[in-house]
């Protein structure tokens, strides 16, 4: 055997990195903090029995988290008794917190969340961002995240990392607006223009919504299409637990699929886009009404009083949205479609003729379609989350910068 | 702090398993036979510096694959001498080989490949299996299967899995077709009716070929659109190197996003879908031709003799790929499309309308669209090497087993 072996198999993605034993390391503080954080208060030898490990190894990581401040020890201080009292771990309720931010085309928030997952601070700003530039708007964000920031110094915390959200496509560098037009922004690195002392993440408002869906919504399934709107329709596809990207970062465009393909031309150079039956500009001319502010308000609160140009609008929204879903849930056979964002808000009348649509073009069951709880909190908290989420993933990271 | 803290972040995939001692092992061990595999023939030296891990270590890990039967040395061999020589490593000749299996609509094909990616033997069985029950065509197809194994056990391998590409869906247990309308095949446990002495994998024929477009095609991208087509349309998503499966298996049904949401009916209980413009039998209709054998050559010989109706009917199909594709691409922003099967054998006359469409409906650049080199091999490859890539991925559990 001396020929050179035929070269059928390119390196899988495992080989990048060798396994160490400082790896293991890393992976084992990870699966200690996530086990604290989704059972806690635990005790240690809770913890081992959880993962597996041995109540002294356990000991150890358990020992430099505390040290890093991540973990903390609850219960009755025993001052004074020789050794480790039993009591129960829990993450720590100081230590790092996820700032996240969102700027939306009527308003820009920031919170800070902390290990535990509690908002300890927040900052609001209603105002029309339509058109504006990016640089005073994200001054103005600034400012909010520095007040945020300060508040959440004063009890204890420091700031991971801040997490933005913005109405539009998000290049993969996570800095990048691509393109927001509801904004009209363009290829803008948002990066310069927020200079924090912050590790900072931009992403896709309807991306950040999918992450709150799969952190923190009720029973919330591992594989869905996260379908939200504000002013344009953007969905986010979760898989395993885990956000689609996309090869640019731009997955999840769900407002440019054909529903009619000669239907009415689209600023994205398609015809007859959902965007074209569903958005929210298409939905109020479809009704005879003008646009203003808090536009979805005004069609939630006119469908509710019984107008019948309303109600039909949206009927119609929802029959275009189901014919989009049906390609969708066939390409990508999820568990379910959730609704969130402005679609929360018009999901009584959006709901009946969309999953007529959906049952009509589907041989079996046709995938169920639900309503986010967390509406349009979602991308703001998604945006928080992620932060703290990067802390519990890789705990050494964030102890080395503590 | 005695409160028990929120339980805001359930516990991540991370969790599940404790990483030992034992399990970086085997991560190793698939590390060092991933690396010879890809790059080799490599001296251990070689192999070391590849995957970062020291040369004691990698000794140690490539003694136990070479005990194993998984790798060998090449170069001369130098009896008498001291000490190990350092010839170079190469993954073995003999040993474990894929099975791989096609239950075509015309055909039946079973061929061996050996873990250095090469065909070792091969057998194929043409006549229709239209409408015939699953028996006997699986008591033929386990006739050429013990051909191919008794074959390759001649030349010193030994059968480590048996796949088998269908054209229909699969239920994740990856044993049951759920249906395969060209077959009238539905809701069949294929496991009892191959009763062989190896371990069964049975998965859809599109999702095969895409894996064989991923590992044997050149240049492949990690992420792609990979769309097939024997007498319906299938699709398979790859994402980041990994086959997107859905939750019940059945991700990448294109032939039923809906392209005209008013068109003909279909038999998934939809309107409009793209196989009622782009299948087989839609094609033929539109060009006027009786359904036969070999349909897809004679529609090919017919364009390519200057058919005009033939020509028509491809072009329309084009379109009408293009619009389903369109959606495609914006909910998965793949780096491109390749199509495949016997639609690899139909591209000249269905590309150019299908590159229009895409373009017209596209802001940026288009998503480009490429043929696999591949063709109708695509999916008994896919099948074979998907055996070969579990050895590569889990060595050890295959040494356990030899």
């Amino acid at each position: 055997m001396t020929a050179p072996p035929h070269k059928a198999h390119p390196a899988g993605p495992g080989r990048a990195l060798p396994d160490t034993q400082q790896g293991m390391r890393r992976r084992n503080l990870a699966r200690v903090m996530h086990t604290v954080s989704a059972e806690g208060p635990l005790s240690r030898a809770a913890v081992a029995s959880r993962i597996g490990l041995t109540r002294a190894a356990v000991s150890t990581l358990v020992d430099e988290l505390i040290r890093s401040g991540l973990l903390e020890e609850l219960g009755p201080e025993r001052p004074g008794r020789v050794g480790r009292p039993g009591s129960a771990l829990a993450v720590s309720a100081g230590g790092p917190a996820g700032i996240g931010a969102e700027v939306g085309v009527d308003h820009l928030a920031v919170c800070a969340v902390d290990l535990r997952g509690r908002i300890r601070s927040r900052a609001v700003h209603h105002g029309s961002n339509r058109g504006r530039s990016p640089e005073p708007v994200l001054d103005e964000l600034a400012g909010l995240v520095r007040r945020v920031v300060t508040e959440s110094t004063a009890e204890g915390l420091w700031p991971a990392g801040l997490a933005v959200a913005v109405p539009g496509l998000v290049a993969r560098d996570a800095r990048t607006v691509v393109r927001a037009p509801n904004l009209d922004w363009q290829d803008t690195d948002l990066a310069p223009l927020l200079p924090l002392d912050v590790p900072l993440t931009v992403g896709n408002e309807a991306n950040f919504g999918a992450l709150a869906e799969l952190w923190l919504g009720e029973g919330a399934p591992r594989d869905f299409l996260h379908v939200s709107a504000e002013i344009g329709i953007g969905a986010a596809v979760v898989v395993d637990g885990k956000l689609l990207r996309g090869t640019r970062g731009f997955a999840g465009e769900l407002g440019h699929v054909p529903v009619r393909p000669d239907g009415p031309a689209c600023a994205c150079g398609g015809r007859g886009c959902l965007e074209q039956y569903a958005g929210e500009e298409a939905v109020l001319r479809a009704a005879g009404l003008e646009p203003g502010t808090d536009r979805v308000g005004v069609l939630a609160e006119r469908a509710a009083d019984g107008d019948e140009g309303v109600r039909r609008a949206l009927r119609e929204a929802g029959t275009a949205l189901g014919i989009a879903l049906t390609g969708a849930v066939n390409l990508l056979d999820p568990e379910s479609v959730v609704l969130g964002g402005a679609l929360a808000g018009l999901a009584p009348w959006l709901l009946p003729s969309l999953r007529d649509e959906l049952a009509r073009r589907t041989a079996g069951p046709a995938c169920p379609v639900s309503v986010s709880e967390l509406g349009s909190e979602g991308p703001l908290l998604g945006a928080a989350h992620s932060v703290v989420r990067a802390v519990l993933d890789d705990p050494a990271a964030v102890a080395e910068r503590a």
